[in-house]
């Protein structure tokens, strides 16, 4: 049964309240799900477990069978909403917000002895931006990507807004945190892994590459790309792209490649 | 010599007054170019004339030669910052702002008509968000698209958002309307094109098709897809994936197309 809430300061809705400024502080065990297709998925999954839900009551029948996954004891709220934009902080025309716990973070090692043989692994390094991180999340999820390993520089897959973008890839594909991107290519080294780093200065044209069964795809930040040390250690690849442009976007360029990769070319 | 301004109220800055409420109204024979990538492209190109540029003094010194490329009877205001921020309406942190003159639409036919034996075309029917307008010309320009056609529903290149998302590649790529989505297919096919409708329920798979030297792509919006009279008279692709996952963002769909289409595969 639903439970209404009708005061913003009510203490069960208290990790709801101020959700931009805990979005900057940011969260150390739970993250914030909003919107109904990140919501669906979030049903459908067992690696994050759901704390509570607050909906705006008019969202309460669109969701409809879709809530007979939550477990019966996880807290639906619900807020007329004006009384849920004021415990939000900010309008939040989606009117549908889920508070989860996050899962602990596999060992790479772990995390990559689960990949089945045939499986593409992507791996990030130094990705600050969480709309690129979010829409790579997406791609890995609309392509079967097996993992996602991101090093220490890369921005958190399960911030709101990265969810979002992903539109809930970042609860769909598995992923890790690694040292530092040396210990990234070397876990994927020793797990039998094809290394390819993406780089505009890349050996190999992209569309010629024919991918190993266990492929590892390493992306970096439009501006800096990948570190020397870790091209001159890995199979280097490139887009080629009409002359004097500006690069691709990264959540683009790992859409391409990923397509590639995936073994459907 | 640049003009300084210290007064927000001097009339001579006034086209700069208040942008953001001027891009919601819209502009019908200027456009606003922001940030210094999209002002160095402005800059080397001749389709748009440049009718003004405003700068953060501080940015002055960043631009410095590329300046050489501006007709020297085109005024170049300056401001400090507090002054162009109460000029603009909001915090202008790239300190870099350009009025220039929209160039005509030339007739499809005539645009398509330019274009050599072996060309990429992108046609766009109904696609409203600027983020993905953008995204879609800046990999245009990477991928040596020849034009872009629109249709009435798709929203404007030169809007200021999607000239930033573009990276300027709605500067560099030649684009026009058409009247309709059936006068856009039509003029393709007059013009010797091989029309392809990207669709998730495409008869054909990206990978394996083989490019004509005259190639159109056609994509639409991500929820609605093209309309199912259009996909009826042309020829149908999809990029597969993996099972139950929303599908990609059509910005990076097409840049996995052009990818593929553009001939270096």
């Amino acid at each position: 049964m639903p439970l209404a809430i009708s005061d913003p300061d009510d203490p069960r809705i208290e990790p709801y309240r101020a959700v931009r400024e805990r979005d900057l502080v940011g969260r150390q065990h739970r993250f914030v799900a909003e919107g109904e297709v990140v919501l669906r998925l979030l049903l459908k999954q067992s690696r994050f477990r759901i704390e509570s839900l607050l909906l705006a009551e008019s969202r309460l029948g669109t969701l409809g069978d879709a809530l007979d996954l939550l477990s019966p004891e996880v807290p639906i709220y619900t807020a007329n909403r004006t009384v849920m934009d004021a415990i939000v902080g900010f309008p939040i025309h989606r009117g549908i917000l889920a508070i989860a716990h996050r899962a602990p973070l596999p060992p790479v090692e772990e995390l990559l002895s689960q990949m089945p043989g045939n499986a593409l692994v992507v791996g990030l390094i130094g990705l600050a931006n969480h709309d690129n991180v979010g829409g790579i999340f997406r791609n890995a999820a609309a392509f079967g990507v097996g993992a996602v390993l991101l090093d220490q520089e890369t921005c958190d897959p399960l911030y709101r807004k990265a969810v979002r973008v992903s539109v809930g890839g970042a609860l769909v594909v598995p992923f890790t945190r690694v040292a530092s991107a040396e210990a990234m290519v070397q876990g994927l080294q020793a797990a039998s892994f094809d290394v390819i780093a993406l780089s505009p200065s890349g050996n190999e044209i992209l569309s010629r590459v024919k991918p190993f069964p266990r492929t590892a795809l390493l992306l970096g930040a439009e501006g800096p790309g990948l570190p020397p040390e870790l091209l001159a250690r890995t199979r280097t690849v490139s887009i080629p792209m009409s002359g004097g442009f500006d690069s691709l976007n990264v959540a683009t360029t790992s859409g391409i490649a990923m397509h590639h990769l995936s073994g459907d070319d």
